[in-house]
């Protein structure tokens, strides 16, 4: 399997720190070898921040990240910048941008094993000509993909989740359900765990919209019209697919364990329990793509970088998660 | 303070075993004193099918409960009925209510210190005459209140919900919210924490009902137009109230540590994360009752009736519950 690499996120953000301080923590945490497509500079500036001996390895191609990746954090190419911890400025938007580029252009070439990418600001990247409303559809574009091709899905601990409809009005969501484009979403992360966590036959639990599921149509029909009739087309392909759950009984301890991922109707359906369970953990994958790609589910969190604060979990949780569907695709 | 009276909830479901698990616990568990309305026949089955021993005390009136309850459960009064684990039936559904009735009516008129409901089957109840969707409901119009006096709060060790909205339609609840409804439910809470919890500056939480808390109005207005204005006049009126909160971030164990009452816009905003986080152990608390009255958070399960498999936490929980609040109330 080849080294991941890591976007360096805006370097004004806690993105630097963290790559660092997984890099710190890389043989206590079991993390694969990763390497970060430019930033040195504000890679050390981070590391010192934060009081961590992090050596920098300058390396001019991926195959050479492995092997340096035990005694120091190998970093690609000439991409650099200062580092300006909660100072966000356009240069550095171009910096976090022109990383990720290339990180995604290195697994597509099948150079790096898969891609981890640090946070960006999406309203700054705009300034800089980032035509995307997030990375996970910048992602499907560079991929050749339709945007509905890629799908997002969250990952703790104790739950995976996957919202079905997700920046939009809670008055909007009724409106956007339909069976296909529930299935269609449904055979994606079928796929995607097969693929990437080795898990068989997957099981994909659907949450309800309404309360206690519509109580039989007292309140909504959502279930009956839009659910159940996805629930039978997956079923049909063999796709191992219960519900509809009342929602909130589908996140309890015990329920949990009856299945692999819970498919939520709205963004608060399937965050809030994710948040509420495994907040320093979330890992957010997409699905769908011919590459492997995670990233910590948080933002640039630009108030709290270079103070020491950010908390490394969710980061150390998206280089191991990535590193694990990388190697399943490759068979190991 | 008087004894607690509890209802004996519908005698085919696992409010009757519940009662003696927590009778059988009351020293470890720190219980106050309680005493059953009706029952004894149901009450003394269940405790043998669980292997407990449970020594029946019949009282005639609730003032012998308090010297009874060390040695033995007390029941009041002659209603009474078989003992029929997971075969519900109309007459079980009558000795419920009866015991439901008269347990308000004591706690009412001064004679016990609050109430305490065991589980009982909405659509049996409606079977034998009664005419609400729920207890909740029935406890209002029996106080001489109107419905939308009555706030049903969910709490658990870790978390403290209200749903604003709740059997409804998912797209229903954008409709149904305004400022004024948000605004009087959480004048009825604040007033509760404070009677029935002790705080005196009870902080509540309010959760956005749009995704982001509609991100400055990129995906809804219901933050700006409805939720802020009642934000205004609450605070207008000196009671702490934050918000509106991304729900999503609304339910970390740090943001928890911010306030009392999480004030949710939806039933599952509300529900999903107190049963993710508390699942055992949530308590149905009634607020703005001239009484106290106290619920676990869960149904008759009249599939595990008799079985031994019911989980006593929430019902223990909901008597604990009752017992605070009605030394709260008391002034202790």
């Amino acid at each position: 399997m080849s080294a991941l690499a890591a976007s360096l996120g805006d370097p004004a953000g806690v993105g630097p720190e963290l790559l660092c301080e997984a890099w710190a923590r890389r043989e206590t945490e079991h993390l694969p070898p990763f390497f970060v497509v430019g930033g040195a500079q504000a890679l050390a500036e981070a590391a010192k921040s934060r009081g961590l001996d992090v050596p920098i390895a300058r390396i001019s191609s991926p195959g050479e990240a492995e092997a340096a990746f035990r005694a120091a954090l190998p970093v690609l190419g000439g991409l650099d910048g200062g580092w300006t911890p909660g100072k966000p400025d356009p240069q550095g938007a171009g910096l976090a941008l022109a990383s990720l580029e290339e990180a995604v252009r290195l697994a597509l070439a099948g150079e790096a094993g898969g891609v981890v990418t640090a946070p960006v600001s999406k309203a700054l990247l705009a300034e800089v000509g980032f035509a995307f409303p997030g990375q996970t559809e910048f992602l499907a574009h560079a991929c050749g993909l339709e945007q509905d091709e890629a799908v997002m899905m969250l990952a703790g601990p104790r739950l995976r989740t996957v919202p079905i409809t997700i920046h939009v009005p809670l008055s909007a969501v009724a409106g956007l359900l339909t069976a296909e484009l529930i299935a269609s979403r449904c055979r994606i992360v079928a796929q995607g765990l097969r693929r990437d966590f080795g898990l068989a036959g997957p099981r994909l639990a659907l949450a309800a919209l309404n309360p206690h599921a519509g109580e039989k149509g007292n309140f909504g029909h959502e279930e009956r019209d839009v659910i159940a009739p996805a629930l039978e087309a997956l079923r049909a392909e063999g796709i191992d697919a219960s519900g509809p759950h009342p929602a909130d009984a589908l996140f309890t301890e015990r329920a949990r364990a009856g299945y692999d991922v819970a498919i939520c109707m709205y963004h608060d359906q399937a965050l809030i329990p994710l948040k509420a369970l495994d907040f320093d953990h979330g890992v957010n994958m997409t699905l769908g793509l011919p590459i492997v790609r995670t990233s910590p589910d948080h933002g640039t969190a630009f108030d709290i970088a270079g103070t020491g604060k950010a908390e490394p979990g969710a980061m150390i949780a998206a280089i191991r998660m990535a590193g694990e569907a990388a190697a399943s695709r490759a068979g190991r």
